[in-house]
């Protein structure tokens, strides 16, 4: 069975290609991406391609401060973007065949197939073409980044000539002369440092990251000549190969940067992690590759019994978030298309925190979901000083719309200045991770800071409206980004008001349970708790929220109900999507919503609202949502499943699953939707697993699609590891760990360990 | 007297300077600008200088399409940004003194003067310097560009040794090899065509206008050798010179277009105009430029008595706008910087209809004035494929934010999609100028077609609100650039009703005078006058426009009176001017005003509103506005006379008429404010003179301002030049011309002619 547009195979664990189409080499490069949580790449051929390609080598945490491209310059713009680098091309095997370059671009393709095991992240690819000489080749190349050596790269690559003996020429090499298609100035980032056998080691301008890369190789039988031009180590060796015998070359590179090693030591680091790769050898390598990933798996597989593509869909998601992130390092995060692609540039958005957050929180642990608030506890002060450059006083703290080292780099004032619900998501990250691991210390350890500082920023922007008697929020961008400078957007000043609510609590949990850490707080941070507190209690009390009570709903915002009132389904498919389509302008005026607003705060809140409110906003919202984010249909498929919508939360489901695979956005090329890839984690066990922290329990409420005959996830619960077993006929849990209080279906049930 | 901060001496029909101080040489290179309305250029000198200077030599109507640089695309957005070009340094005498260049920068400057003739547009400097050979010399350069011959620039450049006899070296050229300092990624603009003897021709890239220079030149009892390196021909001729005796040599440039001229002839036709003007010689060339330049100062000269820096101000600005556009040819337009720098690019923005037709209007003739109409008239298909690009349908038009050739140029989505208020000013303009000529047939001629066009857009653009069960107008940004994306500017609204009306009067009287105009205009435009006027009524019946009963004012948008109510005398003057100290997003948020808004409105529509309202309205707008554009105060200044708050009314001219001269806003380097100088003379004219039309005759009230003897100016009414003059005691108007009537106070009166 394949799927059509880009013509790849279904199955549960595999994803693969069974033909070789020059014109979707781009996007499967995408599709076929690897990565460790710390570095990753594209699935670029090793051999030389001289067809259409882009190349993309990334090493987290490694970014270049690119200078700021803007039309219209406006007063607060950051002066850089940080851009994730485009690094060493470090798996390049240049082969040669009787003299004559491998190139899938200038020969006969006759077989080709191409498989990402997702089981344990290692690609494989296997191909048989005729060289312009006549040489038939069998090719196969397999290649990993190690989960288990995070600074290892590992690449098999064999010939077999088919139709005549040959003469096969290997030639691995590194190349770091490299650069970003996306550079707005066209402008090199990188300069070499140092060139030696086997090994280059370059720098970032600006920035000042070093990065070494080593190679080590092994062909049997094989003597290679060395040539060190300068950022292009290389090695060539040629072997004659009888018809019908292969010839294997080795190749282990040590990818070290300053990140993690002192930069006169790097080249020595990877010139070790290639040795002790090549002296483990590549058999080893597999299988402990293949534990690791084993390991990852058993906490967080979903089985969807009944639907192959479903499987696929979500299987590849969870591979693509674990191939992202892996919680080592808090310096790293999670961009938007992870290590698929350059778009989008700096790091992170809000996405970690509405989204990947609470996939992470689930699958990879406490301590893993842990890092990334500690990630923005340690971007505060920055945080702090964005605001400050903006007139905010006091403290007071606006997250950037995208940074990666916690100043702002989006330079776009609708956005940047306006889109301020970041700061939100950012609290209720916080409330969301402590409500799933009761880990209430967090506050004073970090929490605390944050949420104050957050707290006093909403209680800076507000404005008391003399004309209303009533605080308002002028001027706001909220998630549905086709509404610009709005007044009081209902999510933002609902998720202001919940925050100054929640900041109040924690003050004062942690003055009572942390007497030393809330002393320490108050001191660093000038907190007057209960000056401070009463004024945000105040505006809470005092804010206006929008509301058709006619209608029953949630205003978006002011003067949202002047717009002409169509609906998406009244939309000509021709001019669909709009933001292809219509002007910008036009967008603006029309009702149309890109992705969820009032209803991703009532997502966040559900426990606030009845279900009849929940169903009015959703069918009046989601009826006029074009879902022209990615980040879109999750959200709403899990509404949809919580208010009965069955058909619904399905139909939105398959938008987000496949939204890659199937590239229904036709842009896959440039890289995959990573971040989005959470939400369609969650719409699975937040939607059809109905699974929902609700009174200090972990309550499943599930709804399965008609379609499927069982949907089976796993997720970490409190140190426990769940399976959850949902058919038509009901649910149930498994627990390997101690005993533990769920509820199901509201019910509680007190879960054994399953394990004895 | 000089004034304080560029040390520019005070005279009332010479602009002077008196010192050399490099670091005010890009300032006086914008204030001593010259121009003849074709063509003109900043104040560089002749001679080689290697200190900071901008070179700018501008041909109007020879413009690059240079790529748009844009931070994040928006649909609708235009590919290129029209920019006027930097031409080739025409002027260029390099002077070698004993075989030493002569260059400011590079020697002792004992004296030096400069001085612009502004009767007469010539510009003068003379200078006395050392050089380090020890030879001490006089220099007189004089320069100017021909009125009468359009294409002519005309230079006498003399040097005479001072301390001892010497050799002077001449080496005129002409150096085509120049480009942009503000070109968005760095390109060359101009690509040379041929090199020839004294002469050289260009190309524009990708807007492949051709431009060729030529220079004659003469200098006694010399011989010139010639070189002719591409893009810069050259001659050199070396002179003895005793003590005291002076060398003088003439220079005389051709400049022709491919906008006159065919490519092929252009060489030729520019060695003509060179050559015609050696053969009439520098005298007679200095004649025949004080006589067409007397001819046009006889129309239009204001004289304040009293005020010497007043004076000085109000003639500057008036020279300023007659070097930029004299009407001649309708493919030109007034430039915000005219020919002073190269700032804003793209030449026509609505600061033509808005602020710069009524001077032309009143001073140069209905003629000229009707160029500016038919400018925009010919541009009418742009504007409607412009407004098709965005979506609207059927014929409507929006003009262009900022446009040379029609297409739209500028790149801000709150601006070139929503300052859409600019088509309103276009309709105005030819309502303006009917009623002060009394040309109604224009309607026929052009003016009817683009009223229905506009009225069209209208149209389209407003939306039904159920909520409100009015129309209202989404999604706009008033003339105040800080408010963005609004719903219901006031001022937007309330003309673009007007525009509806208009159009259908316009069309009735066309189809009851004009009938065969009527039909050609109907068929051609597929106007459909009974269905379109009614739905144009209906929606002027049923629109929306803020209110607020309780203090009497008209509501600039919605949400106004939700901002924070701060008037500007209490802002801290260290936060001014706010476009410099705080972020976008916090302008945005307050309540404080750019430029007139409403109150622009209210300058329009004046006859439609009780002196009572005007003055609630001013008094609460004016109070939240910072001028912090060029074209804020002129605006106020007449509606603060028309209210009888003289104080007010000259402190807000004081900041207009004197702007650049005072660089007030420290940005005189880049160019001077040439569309604002109009609102200076509005000012005057319409403030302090009191000049209205209203009920069909022209109308004089003045408010002669405390300061000042008396204040006479001179307007051309319907083919008469009246005199008026203006004392403490009354009113005197003097007519040129056939009877007239008029109006002063309101009291109508018939003026004979008094020639006679």
């Amino acid at each position: 069975m394949q799927s059509n547009r880009l013509n790849l195979g279904i199955d549960p664990w595999l994803l693969t290609e069974n033909d070789f189409d020059p014109s979707r080499v781009k996007s499967s490069e995408s599709l076929f991406a690897l990565g460790n949580g710390v570095m990753g790449g594209r699935a670029n051929f090793e051999e030389r391609y001289s067809g259409p390609s882009l190349q993309g080598n990334y090493i987290g945490g490694v970014y270049y401060p690119d200078k700021t491209r803007v039309g219209w310059w406006k007063n607060g713009y950051p002066e850089y973007f940080a851009k994730v680098l485009n690094a060493a091309f470090w798996i390049g095997v240049d082969v040669r065949v009787d003299g004559e370059e491998l190139d899938l671009a200038q020969c006969e393709v006759k077989r080709f197939y191409r498989e990402m095991d997702m089981r344990r992240s290692v690609l494989t690819r296997r191909m048989t073409v005729v060289l312009k000489n006549g040489a038939e080749v069998e090719v196969e190349a397999v290649r990993f980044l190690s989960l288990a050596r995070r600074e290892l790269g590992v690449i098999r690559y064999s010939v077999t000539p088919v139709n005549r003996d040959a003469e096969i020429t290997f030639s691995p090499y590194i190349d770091a002369d490299v650069r970003n298609s996306d550079a707005n100035y066209d402008e090199k980032f990188w300069e070499p440092v140092r060139t030696e056998e086997d090994a280059t080691q370059s720098r970032t301008r600006k920035s000042g990251f070093e990065v070494a890369w080593a190679q080590a190789v092994a062909l049997d039988g094989a003597q290679f000549a060395c040539e060190t031009v300068p950022e292009k180590p290389r090695r060539t060796a040629t072997v004659r190969c009888g018809k019908g015998t292969t010839a294997t070359l080795y190749k282990y590179t040590g990818i070290c940067s300053s990140l993690n090693h002192r930069p006169e030591e790097l080249s020595a680091a990877a010139q070790a992690v290639a040795a002790d790769g090549l002296q483990a050898g590549f058999d080893a390598l597999v299988k402990e590759q293949e534990e690791a990933w084993a390991a990852r798996w058993h906490r967080c597989d979903v089985v969807i019994d009944g639907d192959d593509a479903a499987q696929q869909g979500i299987r590849f998601c969870i591979f693509m978030l674990l191939q992202t992130y892996t919680g080592v390092d808090t310096r790293l995060n999670i961009g938007p298309k992870g290590f698929t692609g350059e778009k989008y540039g700096g790091v992170t958005y809000w996405d970690t925190e509405a989204y990947c957050l609470p996939f992470y929180l689930s699958t990879a642990g406490q301590e893993v979901a842990r890092e990334l608030l500690v990630y923005r506890y340690n971007q505060l002060d920055k945080a702090i000083e964005n605001a400050a450059k903006l007139g905010f006083k006091e403290g007071a703290a606006l997250y950037p719309m995208v940074t990666i080292n916690g100043e702002e780099c989006h330079n776009e004032w609708e956005i940047t200045f306006e889109e301020i619900h970041r700061n939100g998501a950012i609290a209720y990250a916080i409330f969301n991770y402590i409500r799933y691991t009761g880990d209430r210390a967090y506050l004073a350890e970090g929490g605390l800071e944050v949420l104050l500082s957050i707290a006093r920023f909403w209680a800076q922007r507000i404005t008391w409206s003399e004309a209303r008697q009533q605080y308002v929020m002028l001027g706001v961008t909220g998630p549905n980004e086709y509404e610009n400078n709005v007044n009081n957007n209902w999510y933002t000043s609902y998720i202001a008001c919940w925050c100054m609510r929640y900041a109040a609590e924690a003050a004062a949990w942690v003055r009572e349970n942390r007497p030393e850490a809330y002393a320490c707080i108050c001191a660093k941070r000038h907190f007057d708790e209960s000056a401070e507190t009463a004024r945000w209690m105040e505006i809470v009390d005092k804010m206006y929220l929008g509301e058709d009570r006619e209608r029953g709903i949630f205003l978006q915002q002011d003067g949202y109900l002047d717009k002409e009132q169509v609906l998406v389904s009244e939309l000509d498919p021709a001019e669909r999507p709009i933001n292809q389509k219509w002007s910008w302008d036009r967008i603006l005026r029309s009702c149309f919503i890109k992705q969820a607003d009032v209803l991703q705060g009532i997502y966040f809140f559900q426990e606030n609202f009845d279900l009849e409110t929940i169903r009015r906003n959703f069918r009046f919202y989601e009826a006029r949502t074009v879902h022209e984010s990615s980040l879109s249909p999750c959200v709403h498929a899990i509404l949809a499943a919580k208010i009965g919508e069955a058909a619904k939360a399905y139909e939105l489901y398959l938008r987000t699953a496949r939204l890659d695979l199937d590239d229904y956005n036709r842009e896959v090329e440039e890289g995959c939707h990573v971040t989005s890839m959470a939400g369609s984690w969650l719409a699975v066990v937040e939607g059809f697993g109905g699974m929902r922290m609700a009174d200090g329990v972990l309550n499943f409420t599930p709804h399965l699609p008609e379609a499927w005959r069982s949907l089976a996830f796993r997720v970490d619960y409190r140190g426990r590891i769940l399976t959850v077993t949902v058919t038509h006929e009901g649910v149930e849990v498994r627990n390997e760990g101690e005993p533990v209080e769920i509820a199901i279906g509201g019910e509680r049930r007190r879960l054994p360990d399953d394990r004895r």
